[in-house]
């Protein structure tokens, strides 16, 4: 199944694909005038539309059915460090959004190396995954100067919280994650998280967990932990 | 800690760094006489070493102390076909080695775009993430040219046989894995696996799984299994 995104608001039955998408749509797929193609919003809603016309710089369909998924039962959120290397971190928002995350919160660590991200980029990573996938709901990206702004950038009640540090005699997460429930992760910087931001999570009530005995890259313990959340 | 990583077997005390390990610990690291560094052999064994000389185009180091690790308790095998993306397919092997998966079978299916691949590029990735992870295995590497093959390359007596394929009405394997025992789940090509192909499957005992609602790449479902097989 193939499908093209547009956010832009349907005015009546009409949807209107743009740049990439039209271009995608009418050069790359060679569509036609009466073709039907999906188009997801990712906010929850496919519409199968049909194409009325295709102009220069856009694509004009009709809307001939719409179905609207209900939103996530339980928010998985991953707060995570940029990894230095751009491809590494655009391969995890790429597999995140894949597997399911609700959200991403990328975070300036005490440690982190990376201090410029492309939001753009990364909001393109997710539609094209999103598009691959035919998942309904873009997870929603945020981008914070400091591990304690998590607090301020998501209402955290309820959320099961955990944080995944490099130091010894944590709890192995699989044991405790109930993924029936709201859930967020910490995951910090090549380097770990300093002290300072571990007694902030602990005193913010975020639980230390393992990811296994091996010292994964900061992209690979954040799927890891991703697809534990998940599992129901 | 910083690894190196050698398969020369060991000659009394002594330990021989050539070729890229010999460059990165004595340009890129810079490492001298007397330095003590740590070296895996891939097979469980990891040495304590001092660096007794540094030639031209070897290092040449004294065993100070010598750790041997217990093998895996259980196999967690991934067979799957390689994606037409030949980085998609060496970033799921990188991570496949973090993650810890026993064997990697790259398999030829009916579907699978990738003809040919580089044995000698991939089984230094997955030395390269063992350096980087700590793990004291390589993940062994097979290639075989069809699915049937898979009963040749591995003798999966006692095994829990998976199967992920996109057919509608498969169970959800989290609920059905026992990572106490060894696994192999078989990751088809995009396009998924034939129809002759998931029969053949059915008729030697694997059992059909899902990996969740959506449609994830060859690489991100292989990573996936992975993660759901090694839970305890």
């Amino acid at each position: 199944m193939e499908y093209y995104y547009s956010d832009i608001p349907v005015s009546g039955n009409k949807i209107i694909l743009l740049e990439e998408e039209h271009t995608h749509c009418s050069r790359v797929k060679r569509h036609k005038q009466g073709d039907v193609i999906f188009i997801l919003d990712g906010k929850g809603t496919q519409f199968d539309a049909e194409i009325s016309e295709i102009r220069r710089n856009e694509t004009i369909l009709t809307v001939l059915e719409k179905t609207v998924e209900n939103p996530f039962k339980t928010e998985k959120i991953i707060a995570i460090s940029p990894t230095k290397n751009p491809s590494r971190l655009e391969w995890f928002v790429e597999k995140a959004t894949e597997i399911g995350a609700t959200s991403i919160i990328f975070v300036q660590c005490e440690r982190t190396d990376k201090k410029t991200l492309k939001a753009d980029r990364l909001k393109k990573i997710t539609v094209s995954a999103l598009k691959q996938c035919g998942r309904k709901f873009l997870p929603n990206l945020h981008f914070i100067s400091s591990l304690q702004e998590v607090n301020h950038c998501i209402r955290l009640k309820d959320f099961q919280k955990y944080i995944a540090h490099c130091r010894q005699n944590e709890v192995h997460m699989m044991k405790k994650v109930d993924s029936s429930k709201n859930q967020i992760i910490l995951i910090g910087p090549e380097g770990d998280f300093t002290d300072s931001e571990i007694l902030w999570a602990l005193n913010n009530s975020f639980i230390p967990v393992s990811l296994g005995s091996n010292r994964l890259r900061t992209e690979t313990a954040g799927l890891y932990a991703l697809v534990c959340m998940g599992l129901n």
